[in-house]
């Protein structure tokens, strides 16, 4: 059996439970915890990070962007990475927007101040951090609405590997009870057609314990 | 005329004027510097960053990952990213850990340290944040010395974009006068074989006025 290496509320994490369930691909989860640095995981991935997907062949995958590539080529159906090379590289910024400059400025400093220092007490959260990273949000949340605007989704009109992108990493955040959808009316109805994809529901139901989300997190209509 | 955006001793800017070189496909070349945030440049790029590429059809393409991908679509000769999707997942892989880990890990705080505070005047060093990188380096070049002791090349026997990414993070960093190559003789064999190729020429002669790189920088053999 396929089997995908995962957190809880880890943005790359999703993102790859996402593209394998749209795709129709069956896997079965297996959580790791990158942070033990467990040896016989390192072997298989020595950067040590999720998501890690071992295939049917016993190939072994890593790096989110790697992993949703080769998920596009070895299952093509249904296309989420566009048709032309244009489109492909739209959607390749707006995944290289969310993977790494919202990840630096904005998701980054709230998981590792919530999650890792509050949530699992590995050290002392900084208001400054979550602050900042609040802030930065905002300018995030501005773009999505310019981009939604447009379009119904966020390359185009057709639903694409940027949506699960930058959808997968808003959930973290709106389950963090973090996201600030108020006055931001396009990107809300842009989440909400997304969160109410087949594919989203396991994310949306899937719950922490210990870590309750908001009463919105998980309604389709918010 | 193709027109790629950069500026010098960025290495997601080496990375794009390699593949196009290793492609040969002409551009000009126009000095961009990111931090001024011109309004013209962030109209072309809300991101902000560099590389940034204009195709002669005016298409303007940005983000390191996703100009080399439609590189590679548009303009396939050389191949630069292997042949098959589970050869192309290992060649994402490395250029996810270089763009990703590496850059988190080390080449962000050589960078924001040593070219932003020290050598822009844009704030104070912080001499614990060039240790910790410096500390940092050496389990990635123990990680190139594990790869580059079974082939030629990172992602097997062929040169790919897996080391184009890498050597064009630590060309920056051998700039720097920060790597440390005694006792790790495969990387830097394997980094003289990368050096030596005809498309990494004009980054090894470009040199900034007042930051003079070590006299091995661009040695072929050093």
């Amino acid at each position: 059996m396929r089997r995908l290496y995962h957190i809880w509320l880890d943005p790359g994490c999703r993102i790859a439970r996402v593209v394998l369930a749209e795709k129709r691909v069956d896997f079965e989860l297996k959580v790791e915890m990158p942070w033990q640095r467990r040896d016989k995981f390192l072997q298989m991935n020595p950067a040590g990070d999720v998501p890690l997907l071992i295939e049917k062949d016993g190939a072994i995958l890593s790096n989110t962007r790697a992993v949703v590539e080769f998920l596009e080529e070895q299952y093509p159906e249904p296309p989420l990475l566009g048709q032309t090379p244009h489109e492909r590289a739209e959607i390749r910024r707006l995944m290289g927007w969310f993977d790494g400059k919202f990840m630096t400025e904005v998701a980054h400093h709230l998981m590792s101040e919530k999650i890792m220092k509050r949530f699992l007490k590995m050290g002392q959260p900084s208001s400054d951090a979550i602050r900042a990273a609040l802030y930065n949000m905002r300018t995030h949340l501005d773009y999505l609405d310019y981009l939604t605007e447009r379009h119904n989704y966020l390359a185009g009109d057709r639903f694409s590997m940027a949506d699960i992108f930058a959808a997968s990493y808003f959930s973290v955040l709106d389950y963090l009870g973090d996201v600030d959808w108020d006055g931001h009316d396009a990107a809300r109805e842009w989440y909400i057609r997304v969160k109410s994809r087949l594919s989203f529901k396991p994310l949306l139901e899937e719950r922490i314990s210990g870590l309750t989300p908001p009463r919105h997190y998980s309604q389709l209509d918010f």
